[in-house]
């Protein structure tokens, strides 16, 4: 992907019929932006990363953001950062696919 | 602002009629994640960041993306990667509001 360019996340969507899908839309030691796309009922299991901010944007569709000791309702639009060391993750609890842009500082392999 | 938590960006969003509003969801040394807000005819005028990667994600409304050499049509949704030193601005064109997530990486001042 070149960039600057004008890009619609939606379009770069990998799904997997097994797993959540995971696209990469800008990589540098400093930055990963990448997509996780889930059918409906797959998660991202609970998980932390040392010493790396994660943001999550609801693209499309809904579910829950899973925290340490529950899960909390999203839906397309909603944000949610988990600090360096916070564990989080990411369930489809909706009938629709769930698209959700994932972005890491610092990206892994570059701490 | 508590993370993690459910954050509907556009309930942070700061305008100001005289120039581009600013606020902010998250900062690390690592990560700054904010909101740009334009007013129609505001404009984030080209600029670059030595050693910093940008991300702009366009929540609502429409405008340009400014880059070296021209301007890029974008509406909500859409995504621009300015990888580091890599010119990039934003400008409302629209007749509405303008809100755009704007990433940095690593934050200022902790280059």
């Amino acid at each position: 992907m070149n960039h600057p360019s004008v890009i619609s996340p939606s379009q770069h969507a990998v799904y997997d019929r097994d797993k959540m899908g995971k696209s990469t839309i800008f990589e540098s030691p400093r930055l990963l932006v990448g997509l996780n796309a889930f059918e409906p009922g797959q998660e991202h299991a609970l998980h932390a990363h040392a010493g790396q901010d994660k943001v999550y944007q609801v693209l499309e569709g809904q579910g829950l953001f899973l925290i340490d000791g529950g899960g909390l309702s999203m839906k397309a639009g909603d944000l949610l950062v988990a600090p360096e060391g916070v564990a989080h993750g990411v369930r489809n609890t909706g009938m629709s696919r769930l698209l959700v842009l994932a972005i890491l500082a610092p990206a892994p392999h570059h701490k």
